[in-house]
């Protein structure tokens, strides 16, 4: 795709900029806002009716590829890929982020999900692959990938965020990348799978039981101790992934799903779940995923991720057009339960208008929220402030920064705020 | 992966099979199933505890893979692809099937979305594409995909089903395919677009205004009539498919998406809706897509698709492997509204046992379903039952033959049945 300064301008001009306001998330609901004419947007371009017929396009005169076994994006879409960087020698080790700025709705595509890999990529035989459970249970299992696929299964849709997303916004100065290189280590899919409690139910765990170790058949054996009560709870050992079978970079052929606890707990291809009466403090739970609070004391162990929201549309890297309409759309969920309000402002945290929220709201899941604006063109702040269902709101950034840095960068959910300037470029500002 | 037959058998003999049943969906429901050990499926092996640390596999030994910019699906699960094969000389004409049998949940991934072409997949550069409307409006309009972007945007997860789906049911005799082959030209995504509404309210459309008619820019310019109505209705201009741009065999850079119709007038790589007082004939809407009835006169402009569901888990190509518990699955839509209730009988019609729909229920979308059932090893036949919120009930087979053939092969919604043999394969059959 061409920059969006390349694409041709509007062939009229623009109409005269309604008053700047946030326009009300009912009048977005009944899609009245255009019928009256009257806050068009005024971008699309008049058009004489009877050239409509002619002048068809190159692509119209000659007949298209035929059809595929495996389809793949628009080569027009080249550059819509997940942002990563390859640290010399250490190539499997670090992350890779979800390109949010370029995407929509709720669903992340598979080739899209973000990574993190602590040695890699296994290249995993699905027949050779077991799922052991041992440990403080009364029958010892092993289950083949043919032996998990006879169980019930369940279809849910759930984000997965890495602790570290958004770490950078504890650094004392904003960054000015783009929302997927600022909070792109979160995506959401449609897992289908079978429920932990299930299998430990087969097992059988013994009175002493109170936590599970999970290890990954990975190169780094990423491991992590799980209280055996969420594994009980909606625990699942994911098989499929948007539908079709989950992807190498998300634990082919099985994964730990452990919605809404941080990333790396959701342990990748998952081979051992090891029922203990405490945790391992494994590798993965002591030199990583703990965090030096002011008292000179660690954290350890913080599972589920707080309430969040950001705006990706608009944001750094996206030129706003002048005045006149916009959506301010973004992303909000939470750990804890379901987005219940997102508040917008456009003036800073002055005045908050409440945001539409993409139905379905779901548990755990990404909820897509959308609030047409009108830009009177003169510099503007915005932020969003999500709300949960158990009452939690969206710190401040000053309030986060006050409570954990300068130790902590894991589980950041503090409101993010972009600074639009008159000629409409977006950037990361911190108040 | 290995075909089931190559799969090394469980190490220990299989538990002694329980009384055939169905199983309620409340006990599914609540995860009790197997906590209390009686009904377990008896598919794990039981481990020696001691032995699970030891004998690490080879990919645990040397680092993986690094990162990718765009991921695709494991080497090991290459034959998971659209089920097509191309015509001599047109080869960009036909379809191509989305392999259900292979797959989970409800959303279909864009790579294994179905496609049905005219005149194959164009090449659109999108920076040159652009949405006319015209006809019957106070000021007709071109939209770049850039104007497109700026409008409110909507996310909805919806079905799009062929009307020729399924109509190998037509035939007197029971085809011996996959379920993916019989009914693949079905697929469900979560789409974001502009409402159709909001477009024709900046047009303007005028008293006379009664349909639409929706020309594609493939080298068919495929052309269908659509009522206005619908199209102020939950009509959308979609230009997001699972978050990423809407793939090429979809409609890149926009599609016509109306909620429940037949998959053609969806109309891929959408360039002009022109606005009318009566339908305009076009070619694809009276060569094709119209129904010869007993009576000798022709159907056309049959909308809506009827409730439908289908079995997939098992179906043919699956062998059962000797009695015990197996889940039944499957999936049910209807172009009417939300799916209410789906029953599923084991014994020819004989008795019915009510499904667990997947959560959230959701209306002109995919809804997965699913019982599990203790197989007894005797020969077996499986039917689904979908009932929609406006009361419709799929009819059988030859309810639906007695209505409609031999002239008639589109919107074949009726009950399919799956033979299980005592040995465990699995036929289309139709009685």
């Amino acid at each position: 795709m061409k920059n969006p300064e390349e694409v041709k301008a509007p062939k009229l001009p623009k109409k005269t900029a309604a008053e700047k306001r946030l326009l009300g998330r009912r009048t977005l609901l009944r899609g009245a806002l255009f019928s009256a004419g009257a806050a068009a947007a005024g971008v699309g371009v008049a058009h004489a009716d009877d050239s409509v017929g002619a002048n068809a396009p190159e692509w119209m005169k000659t007949p298209g590829r035929p059809f595929s076994g495996y389809g793949v994006p628009s080569k027009w879409q080249e550059r819509v890929q997940r942002i990563y960087a390859i640290a010399p020698g250490r190539d499997g080790t670090g992350s890779s982020r979800t390109p949010l700025h370029l995407l929509e709705g709720t669903i992340t595509p598979g080739g899209l999900h973000y990574e993190r890999h602590h040695n890699g990529v296994p290249d995993i035989d699905p027949a050779q692959h077991e799922l052991f459970i041992h440990g403080l249970v009364k029958r010892p299992l092993a289950f083949s990938l043919e032996a998990l696929m006879r169980y019930p299964m369940e279809t849910r849709i759930y984000f997965v965020e890495c602790s570290g997303n958004s770490g950078i916004f504890a650094q004392p100065q904003p960054a000015q990348v783009t929302a997927g290189d600022l909070n792109g280590l979160l995506s959401c899919s449609e897992w289908t799978g079978v429920r932990l409690a299930t299998l430990l139910g087969e097992a059988g765990v013994t009175r002493e039981a109170k936590w599970v170790v999970a290890e990954g058949a990975d190169a780094a054996a990423m491991s992590r101790s799980v209280p055996l009560e969420k594994c009980l709870d909606d625990a699942m050992i994911a098989l499929f992934q948007n539908g079709e079978a989950i992807r190498p970079e998300q634990g082919y052929p099985m994964r730990l799903l452990l919605p809404g606890y941080e990333g790396n707990m959701n342990v990748k291809w998952i081979r051992r779940l090891n029922v203990t009466d405490v945790p391992v403090n494994a590798r993965d739970e002591t030199s990583h995923y703990t965090e030096l609070m002011p008292s000179g004391k660690a954290r350890q162990f913080m599972f589920a991720l707080g309430v969040k929201s950001i705006i990706v549309k608009p944001s750094f890297g996206i030129t706003m057009k002048g005045p006149g309409l916009y959506e301010i759309s973004g992303l909000a969920w939470s750990g804890g339960g379901h987005i219940t309000k997102v508040e917008v402002s456009t003036n800073g945290g002055a005045t908050w208008s409440r945001a539409a929220l993409t139905e379905p709201v779901l548990p755990k899941a990404v909820t897509r929220f959308r609030l047409p604006w009108q830009w009177d063109g003169k510099p503007s702040t915005l932020m969003s402030r999500a709300t949960d269902n158990t009452g939690d709101v969206q710190p401040t950034r000053a309030n986060w920064v006050a409570q954990f840095a300068p130790g902590q960068f894991y589980h950041f959910n503090g409101i993010q705020i972009w600074g639009i300037d008159a000629d409409g470029t977006v950037k990361n500002v911190y108040a």
